[in-house]
């Protein structure tokens, strides 16, 4: 089968892998119908160094179930199963309470030993438990839609969630990327009274109004604080839902917040340096959560959102690749000419 | 009258200053009753550089009002009235909001041309918006339970609410000062299954075993975590209201917690050096939220259930002084040999 593999920094190569095989009792071997680059794939992408062992890449995909271990009871070959960014066993503490990213068994995509979602075949351990499946056909016109639910709708409902969006609240979002676009749509969904997307590329912008912005501030820095705070009337914004995960990003989103706000974070804080002042966070009676979202947890009660077309992602998708062209689809997402690449089989 | 005032480190000395007048409408005059020395008291009595102009001390006092001003409709002389630790005009943004800490017109006590509470008189601004009348006589054998309403106990409280202790939650409590006990009873009043007290004070954990801990873990460090993930089956805390402010206090409350467990931090930051790391709590899904607790916001929710016994945080003081012997009160909250020092007109 073609599987993506890093060799190092801007080094993607498809090669040809054995396929996988049943392995433990609980396992499932999916066939990757749709798959995509994240974000976080890019932090790797541009900074690797050189590796002896190259690392499978992809955490994101859904597909077809092609065959089961013998004791997975939920699933059935032919299914179309939509996969979270990692995997879980779905019986321990952390998956019984909601928190399937902290699972005591579970472990990522890519791991030594365990396949990538960017590759034509996975092999997905505890399959009852991590895969979700959907009442949909292997055709239908609905799975770009699904696909986000693998993990930046899901990210961007967590930085909602944890920042505690609720109806009619001032929300500011930091990064117009993928997951940005997708805190956008959720708060949206926990119907926000307005939403300020801090982003300066008209697509993505233009994007991000259709999802539900009702304002863009395209400074940055210090200015892009000044002008949400214009816009809120000298007080700042309820929530801030912060999507990057560098210092700049973290400064505007502590800065443009009010007294008392949240700052809900999912961007992966590869670029964070600074230290967060708990001195200002004390005084200003700010709250600062979130983390890698247990994507596994929210599919349940997104999916069926996705399937009536309430809620629909897939605009984020602006540029499709095949296996074979996988590094062309990273080279697009690391200059920044695509929002996000869909890989289709 | 006799008021304290600060003069350099481990300097404050008891002196005659004139009483205060109104100055505005909104004014109102207080004789205290009883006041005390607060644990962040002892930040500025510990490290003050020599003061040219000695600054006025004291945050949390309850008195007779004597004198109202024109302005003043719900308070009449002879109340006996409850002063939260900051002053606000109880109609910003803030004080609309529930944040009166953040009140844009508000201020602190002892501030330049401000009273201290640890004098016999103080002049309050606001003071239909800042003090909370209690329906007792002035010598009620109550108001040593209704002083902590000052501000220990809406801050312990703060905590609590801030971490989102639930019923049958387990919590872990850091810090054995007046603000952590309080944290004990607040934990206990939400209903938490478990309080976890962290302190090595044979006194003091006894007290918090009478305020509802259940379990005392006297290590400190890394032993300290150890301990607290012993008792909970190796996962951890759901909650940690950290009532200290030092680095080694936030590595504990840090350290104790389940993933995606929450900490409510109420300890003034003052010996908080380290970065804190969001790739840490990022990974692990922890909230972090707290600051200065808005207690004139809790006084309502509070008073009741201090006036029918219901809530006696009394027990925090160990030591009385009258105003002469201030400076004896700050001396043994120094060294550790009292709890908190009240101080009794």
């Amino acid at each position: 089968m073609k599987a993506a593999l890093l060799y190092g920094a801007r080094d993607i190569r498809v090669e040809e892998l054995p396929e996988p095989k049943i392995r433990q009792p609980g396992d499932a071997i999916v066939r990757v119908l749709l798959s995509c680059v994240c974000g976080s794939d890019l932090w790797d992408y541009r900074d690797s160094e050189p590796l002896d062992i190259p690392v499978r890449m992809g955490h994101e995909f859904l597909g077809v179930v092609e065959e089961v271990g013998t004791e997975v009871s939920l699933l059935r070959p032919g299914n179309v199963v939509v996969a979270p960014f990692l995997w879980n066993d779905g019986s321990c503490f952390y998956c019984q309470h909601g928190l399937p990213t902290s699972c005591l068994r579970g472990g990522w995509w890519g791991a030594p030993d365990v396949d990538g979602g960017q590759g034509e075949f996975v092999r997905v351990p505890y399959a009852d438990a991590t895969l979700v499946p959907a009442p949909v056909a292997p055709d239908d016109g609905v799975l770009p839609a699904l696909l986000p639910l693998s993990d930046v709708l899901g990210t961007g409902h967590h930085a909602a969630v944890m920042s505690g969006v609720r109806a009619g609240s001032t929300v500011m979002v930091i990064g117009d990327g993928a997951v940005g676009l997708c805190a956008v749509l959720a708060a949206r969904r926990l119907q926000a009274g307005r939403i300020i997307m801090l982003g300066s590329n008209p697509a993505r912008t233009k994007l991000a109004q259709s999802f539900g912005a009702t304002d863009i501030v395209t400074e940055r820095g210090q200015q892009a604080i000044e002008q949400v705070l214009e816009l809120t009337g000298g007080i700042g914004a309820d929530h801030a839902l912060e999507c990057v995960g560098t210092d700049l990003s973290w400064a505007a989103a502590l800065g443009g917040l009010r007294d008392g706000g949240s700052l809900g974070f999912v961007g992966v804080p590869g670029g964070v340096t600074d230290a967060i002042s708990v001195r200002q966070t004390f005084r200003r009676n700010l709250s600062i959560a979130g983390g890698v979202a247990p994507v596994r947890a929210y599919l349940p009660e997104l999916m069926p959102e996705v399937l009536d077309g309430r809620l629909d992602a897939s605009a984020v998708f602006d540029r499709v690749v095949d296996f074979a062209h996988i590094p062309d689809g990273y080279a697009a997402m690391d200059d920044r000419s695509a929002i996000k690449v869909l890989i289709r089989a």
